[in-house]
């Protein structure tokens, strides 16, 4: 169960027989990234396919910045599809449209990109390396269009390996191995876990915590999900994080708060399963806790500020001048400790948060992208909750408001057609009057 | 370690939970497979994908062959790729060829059986079911032509799936749990296994034996192989499986020999992973026994008898008279037996299994399926062994006579090219002294 | 999770490992067991222990019986207290009882032997070579009374090893390792399994097995139970183990029935933990499958007709001639099978076998040993069944009689103290009526 | 692998099962601790044995600290051998000295503690349980001295259960789980260790760490060392546990220094499994580590400074002025930063050092007990190293002073011997030298 040494000598023992299967004498020296990739597509690559794909994940491993970018250059030019071949190919396919014409062009239209993407992930390690490359690729994408066609061929081969029939839910929690818990610590997207001793307090017995894992990355979480187990919906994040919060029997509580959710691999990027995970734990928790009736969000609104500041004149139910007004106030330090200022804006302020997530859409969908996650998967927008992070992250994102999207399983197939089909926000009536009126 | 109840517990377990996901209310009664596969396709699916894929998984199992037929052909004709769409985008590719036109039309070339298959895989046991799918289609193929598409579609799926990367390989030994060893005895395709007694001496110190799993498929090995560690290479398979054989001690063997490899699901048909698990093997095996010199098959040569039924007058350097007198022979019932009629043939045997390895081709590759494996992998073919298997089996398909394919590492490479580029048949000076004369 | 060659590479490296431990060029060659146990009892002892056991285990490993035997005669005579010790310390403590005076002697008591098994213990594989060392001994002891004190010792030992703190409950099913599967059908001692099959089917769904297993014997069953999950209690054990007999789902089954319980380690003969299985196995179940009701034995009376052939005149209420008539019929080959002959005796039958359960005392005790064990643990003798298991060993121990004793959870505390107070069979009515009159 | 939540929900599970096992109707309400322990004793505890024994330990876990003593000083009263019946078996083996009457009299001589401990630890728990009662019990001892009897019917238990055959050495690292290596930090004795980012640091590539666990306490080791993978023999402490040290590639070093032993539980003093620590650590050491040529401690001298300061006159070679005026300079602060005055204590404190550790007795063995530790086990006093630990504990102890005990297997025995009947300090030449002169 535990770790022995065992494990680390099977590595180097492993290491040691795959040395075997290197290229013994025919193996040239101070080959660069892009030879390995020629070799390991033509008949050497299938001679030695692991090996030689050993040495493209050691080889990418060490590779500077600007390398790394001058060889996906290279796959972008030298990996493509042929063009020629396309031609042909089209022209076939219009003299007589059949089922072999049509494997022929859909043969000759996937990039041999492809196939050494699959070859590199023979070797051990080669997935890894693989979500890697794209990380960086994603991070590069803006500056180089010519990278897109890349960044499609990767992505599509990751959506197919990282189907989530092929991901393992697993608990994280104070009996986790620590290599995995610090990666909880540097993932931690929505509210920072401040070393170990907030760690642990995070996996507490009343407290959950639960990831999504890829066999081929056994110690890399995909994405996870922490859970606070509490006596009605929570409104406020600060005493579920407090250090001397009381804890309490989990199997007194009612309702289980989501309240972080944080994907941890940016080379996954835009391969969605923050909505299976979010529904496998409310499946897990209710099976371990029957006592449990409400499953909900404490959400974020990480676009709200952005949105307001650039609005002009009246905004929702607010003139202009009202809206000048709180926007400026807003703008001074610690208004919401000043109690007065505070009072002064809770209401505007809960107006504007509540038309923000119901009426302000970008190609009629929800402008804010957390409220896009949580409706289309289902979810209902419940409550919006004033000064429900005052930490500076939280002020400065939606001026401390915080929302519950709210997990009604018998609901979520509905509300997930309703917005599907006519962009509908499924919220409660309470946020309804918030928006009617001010 | 052991299994314990817990295991079972917690499928039951997973069962409950996963009926919170089911679809309540909303759930029609008797739907058909078809049906559901159309919801999985829709808003439904998007909202509630891996209980529709549980359905679908579960309705499956229940097919009688005719239902899977009529499933087959649904997805053939319901969920190909529209003509119209591409029709529109090869038009606009001709147009203006752009990677935007093509990106186009790569994505109206795929078709959404694809999409439906990466669903299907939410469920749990979806890659089984898929893998089902896909013996039952590849059984009925030659009948049913246009399932060829849906053929090649979920092959496509499968491979990118079962990459080598994401296998592990596995000693299998007497500690492994019978479920899994109760598999081989099934599967075994080679040398029968009759019965535990057989596959526990198999099993046996001087014996190995190596299987790749997919973490998909937990339960189900996907190829095994089974090595025998002797000294010299071995000529005949009776003594390494017989009951009564001396067992030797491994670390005084020299000689690993590859006496049985299996692939166990026929719906992984055309995928192969069998070269990867010798070269794998090897691997292992020389970091476990540094005494290994040598590593070597001892293979059937299935295709033998037929062919030699196939051929009229001269064959190789053997006179129509003689070849008629040598096939004659064979048909008598136990000739091998007979050590008279037995040494008549010897020579003119041994002549025409080594002309027949060398030289008979099929589209330049040579005839005999095992054969083009290994030397397809880089191995030599070494010697051929009179009356080497005296089995039914063995006589039926190659009058006794076995092959050894001799896999040197630092040759592997060179031979494979040697194979790929000029279609040459790499062999030692035996074999080729018997392909020369008889 | 399954085996790998990894677990076994471990072992050679351990070896490795410990020849390091080993006593390089201090080690005497060919040194026998005696003197091993010498010098592990010295200061050669305390540097060098693990090597030392290790050579002491190995040793005993190769002995042959006549030296094993002697190796024991030499315990008792070499390794017994000290009589001049005992006599100084029993003086001192008589002359002035006190706590050191009283662990004086305490100290003097213990004999040698005990340290020389607690460092033969730390041998890899030294707990099973004591627990082999105590099979051989029980099975000598008869005839060697002189090794009664060495066997004190170590069954003193052995249980404070084996402790039921110290055991893990396992299930054993299908999934177990084959090397552990093999040893039940080696070591089912009530109802023999014929074969991989047979033992297959008491491990379907709608059957359980558990087994006690002990961390420093992780290969080897202590105790093992067969359960079957039925509706009713079970009169018969052929249905129950029938080749083709119909599975019930075991969620709609009410009794669980304990059909055989095997004590696997004639080394702990003695040392009880039957009562702790049963009960334990009682829990596990009744979590598992809530459905449960009832949890009943179906026992062999494994005494009946020895004790019946040994009685002589009038026997319960049976006149001096019905007895004798019924003992004669019953040496009748295959009278069971004759219904006229059967009928003739089932009524004489089944009062003599509730009397001889119920009546007849050892030492206050029930004759009967598997009674006794169950009636000891709080069970109630509930019901005799006719007939119920007509293989060759259950004619000829109970003329084919079960027994079912009923486990009542809510009365088992009360059971066992008027058994054990009072010396009282529990029985039910119908048992009771039974003994009363024929 | 990692922990999902299926193990906290069989501890539930096993829980609700175990219910069962409760003794229903019949449990008396609020029974004392030492009620339960009689209940144990007697039939009730022979009937439900495993739920009895629950409540006891579930009992002493809310325990205060004079309810603890008085539960100890019942167990010292009432569980204790009974005088009358030692005085019957004292006099019957005086008339009759036989196996029977010396069985006798050690049967009467077993106090009934030892059979209650022995119950208790049938409950899960409950080995730590009684371990903790030891905790309680040592360090209440010495104000306690009739607890005596029962601190040796405890240590003699535990003794037994410890045994090192069933200790299981696992390697500590960076995968270990959180729980675990929290304890490290808890229990680390001779080098603090600063929180997580320290711990991270000591299992680094270039260290190890390992430890003995026991089955029965899966969570807790019983005793972990730290080793420092280096070139030559450490001298100094700081540099190893450096925050800025430059990591060695640990195929490349030649040295193993274990610079930190620490036990782990209180309730298992005096139980010892050091030496066996040391030695199999060595043992792994070397599989994993071809190239480690050396093996030796980098060990505190705990009682040095306390042994000095209670020293007159003159001291080893040193003259009562000289030893008053260095006795005299350790005493001001922080004299070991100033070059001046260090220098002038080095040569008089190496020897001082060299002569306390050589000649320096406690019946015949040496004061030091760390010296007294290594030297038990075999090893050398091989170099004292000036400064070695400049931390507050390390200049408190023994003026910042660290000696090197080497591991030389192929001496191990010798030395051992030489020890053990001659009470022989095996040193270097060196640290002879130092003895000698000043």
């Amino acid at each position: 169960m535990r770790q022995t040494f065992v494990s680390q000598l099977f590595n180097s023992i492993a290491d040691a027989g795959r040395d075997l299967l290197d290229r013994g004498n025919n193996k040239p020296r101070n080959q660069t990234i892009e030879g390995l990739c020629r070799d390991l597509m033509t008949q050497k690559g299938e001679a030695s396919g692991m090996a030689l794909a050993r040495e493209v994940v050691e080889s990418w491993k060490g590779l500077a910045d600007a390398e790394k970018l001058a060889y996906l250059k290279f796959l972008a030019e030298d990996f493509s599809v042929d063009d020629g071949e396309i031609a042909k190919a089209v022209a076939a396919y219009q003299k007589e449209p059949s089922d072999t014409s049509l494997s022929r062009l859909s043969a000759v239209l996937e990039s041999p990109r492809q196939e050494l993407m699959r070859r590199i992930n023979f070797a051990p390690g080669g997935t890894a390396a693989i979500v890697d490359m794209r990380k960086f690729l994603v991070s590069v994408l803006r500056d180089h269009p010519d990278l897109v066609k890349v960044d499609q061929d990767i992505r599509h081969l990751l959506s197919s390996w990282f189907n989530r029939g092929f991901l393992e839910l697993e608990q994280i929690n104070w009996r986790t191995p620590a290599n995995i818990l610090e990666k909880l610590i540097e993932y931690e997207a929505v509210h920072e876990i401040d070393g170990w001793e907030d760690l642990r307090r995070r996996l507490d017995d009343d407290r959950r915590c639960f990831a999504f894992f890829h066999p081929a990355l056994p110690d890399e979480p995909l994405i996870f999900v922490e859970v606070a187990l509490v006596k009605g919906l929570s409104s406020s994040v600060q005493p579920l994080l407090h250090k001397e919060r009381t804890k309490l029997d989990p199997m007194k509580t009612d309702t289980a708060i989501f309240y972080s959710i944080s994907n941890c691999q940016e080379g996954l990027k835009g391969i969605s399963f923050g909505n299976f995970l979010i529904k496998q734990v409310v499946a897990e928790l209710t099976v371990e806790f029957p006592n449990l009736k409400h499953f909900s969000t404490l959400s974020p609104i990480p676009g709200f500020m952005k949105w307001f500041a650039g609005t002009r004149g009246a905004v929702g139910k607010l003139s202009a001048g009202k809206a000048t007004k709180v926007r400026k106030l807003l703008q001074e330090d610690g208004w919401f400790r000043d109690e007065e200022k505070a009072a002064s804006v809770k209401e505007p302020l809960e107006h504007l948060v509540a038309h923000y997530l119901v009426n302000e859409k970008s190609r009629d969908r929800p402008l804010d992208p957390v409220s896009r996650f949580h409706l289309g998967n289902g979810a209902r927008l419940e409550r919006i909750n004033w000064l429900g992070d005052t930490s500076d992250n939280g002020i400065r994102q939606s001026a401390g408001v915080l929302a519950n999207y709210y997990y009604s399983l018998k609901d979520i197939e509905k509300n997930h057609e309703a917005y599907a089909n006519e962009r509908k926000v499924v919220a409660s009536s309470a946020i309804h009057s918030l928006v009617k009126s001010v």
